[in-house]
């Protein structure tokens, strides 16, 4: 991999300077897509491997070695820190995260302790110290994982999944106190996480703000914003790229942008063109093939591909996709997908 | 309620004419918010409501009767038709639509035979004839009501609701002319469905594609456009106004309008100067108010009901909400916003 001393190709991307070829890696790439992952999983559940280093270790690997990513994402939930301070959390299968005893009250807010990583969860310093001590000989990042305080906020208010977050837009509405409350302290347990995960040896972050994309632009600015402000500072002198990441958030990505993120994750609806227009040069871009697009055809897929490089900015891009790799994709596509950007970008530099 | 032979007021704002206030009804007015929309379901289920004329009149006619607005809109649901002719196809409560034999394969199209309104589900005719008996002495419209053909399909492809609709879109791109023609029985479906309505007496219909945001301006453009636009066409000589409406669709709002619909509605994230500035002036807005301010306190409802009006154009613009009429909403608070939006545009006019 070339000079191990320099900052490698996706952390060189994200910082916006000219890289010798698009880096890809997927978003979900580690996890239910993979044989080998649901092989591991006969160990435990998904909360229970995220606790034993070995396990975790093994499947944020996983990916690496079948796709031959450019980078790692620690294998984790958003409710991981929830779970390792005793709030009481579940990820069911096939429903996502569920809270037994939902927060509706200032007084629930105790509940929410602050997240000492070294304490309450020493398997996520030593599961990154478990991958940084394989990938690094290989010049391969691993990319710290939180979730970002609204979308944490909505499965703690709602309880779970929910399709539109009326009960945490009603909290937000009714008692925006609670809610900013609220807010800062999920963002807290985000930034303890993530300033462990670098000190650890991530090389860069990535903030899921999975279900933001349901406020209005009006709603964003002033319940969720500052907040997110507050949450990127905190991280800045950490040094490594921060990225943010949402779906439906074509009319949010400035505002996004202004959290003073580094990079900005794109779903798959909006064009990168017209997300290059919207997103400040300062920002990088990242996505955004439609995942979909991995069920499809080989022919499709050649498409599909090409068509998310052509519409890239030259400079500060990361390849990926628009939302997380489907359970149903086939195990083999992904590393097909790595195999047309190298060779599509590499042709481009020559070019 | 004034001159009768004039056409009513809410044709008159989707037609974009300067109108004496603004006019008010809401997505989902009636049915499962209402105590006595409950009543009424001790009687049957959902789609069996809507094959007995009384019991769907009336269903149609309380929020006229509790709310005061300004339309009624024909109680339906988006897979109705799709029962009437025998697909085999269930509402399930708490979940949605859900299809046994899902659509994949050529083969499949064909269970997907014509809908011949007055043969296949005679209470369609009657059931508005009854409505149109009780509402046109009050001078208040009847609005049709179609399902759109991608919102139908992912129902059908998928065998119920999906988050991402992933093997609709993996049929759209694996399989395009598949896909078209399965679009295109659809709209067929809806056009029959709608001229019958306004044969019947419905003064304005409107459109549900719900899940269209899931596509990027690509694949609406390649994929989904031509049916819609062939869609509003066939609709054009029934002389009244056209609305489409969908979430998540601030990306595509152009797009819906060069389908050809008189009224683009649009959902709470997007701002109505932004929309007015995306939408051509030919085309009248119609929303937004974020469905979740109905469980908030009555000074933030103000509040945002006023936001609401701000944004709004001078003319063509129907207040409505950005999605449909929460389950939990309080019985009283939609007839309590019609007051406002009343009290507030009349205020406007006077100024």
């Amino acid at each position: 991999m070339g000079d191990l001393s320099a900052a490698p190709l996706l952390v060189r991307a994200l910082r916006g300077e000219p890289v010798e070829r698009t880096p890809v890696w997927f978003m979900r790439q580690a996890g239910r897509s993979l044989p080998e992952y649901k092989e591991v999983r006969k160990q435990g559940s998904l909360l229970e491997i995220c606790h034993r280093p070995e396990l975790a270790a093994e499947v944020t690997l996983q990916p690496v070695r079948r796709h031959g990513v450019d980078a790692a994402i620690l294998f984790s939930d958003i409710v991981t820190p929830l779970d390792a301070i005793g709030f009481g959390v579940e990820v069911k299968a096939g429903v996502g995260p569920v809270v037994a005893d939902p927060i509706r009250s200032h007084a629930d807010l105790a509940r929410l302790r602050d997240f000492e990583p070294d304490e309450d969860m020493p398997a996520l310093r030593k599961t990154i110290e478990l991958i940084v001590a394989e990938l690094g000989p290989q010049g391969i990042p691993l990319i710290g994982f939180a979730g970002a305080p609204f979308t944490l906020a909505s499965y703690l208010v709602e309880g779970g999944p929910s399709k539109q977050q009326s009960l945490t837009k009603a909290m937000m509405l009714a008692d925006p106190e609670l809610f900013e409350a609220l807010l800062r302290r999920l963002s807290a347990i985000a930034v303890a996480s993530l300033r462990t995960q670098v000190d650890a040896g991530a090389q860069v972050v990535q903030v899921f703000d999975s279900w933001i994309g349901t406020l209005s632009r009006d709603q964003y600015r002033r319940f969720v914003l500052p907040v997110m402000t507050d949450l990127f500072t905190e991280l800045k002198d950490l040094g490594v790229p921060r990225t943010i990441f949402g779906v439906g958030t074509g009319h949010l990505l400035d505002l996004l942008a202004e959290t003073g993120a580094d990079c900005v994750g794109i779903d798959w609806r909006i064009d990168l063109r017209d997300a290059r227009a919207l997103v400040p040069d300062r920002c990088t871009l990242q996505g955004n093939l439609d995942p979909s697009v991995m069920l499809a055809p080989q022919s499709v897929i050649e498409t599909e591909v090409r068509r998310v490089l052509d519409s890239a900015p030259d400079q500060g891009h990361v390849f990926n996709l628009g939302h997380g790799v489907l359970p149903e994709t086939p195990p083999e596509v992904p590393g097909e997908i790595v195999r047309l950007v190298r060779e599509h970008t590499a042709k481009k530099s020559l070019a």
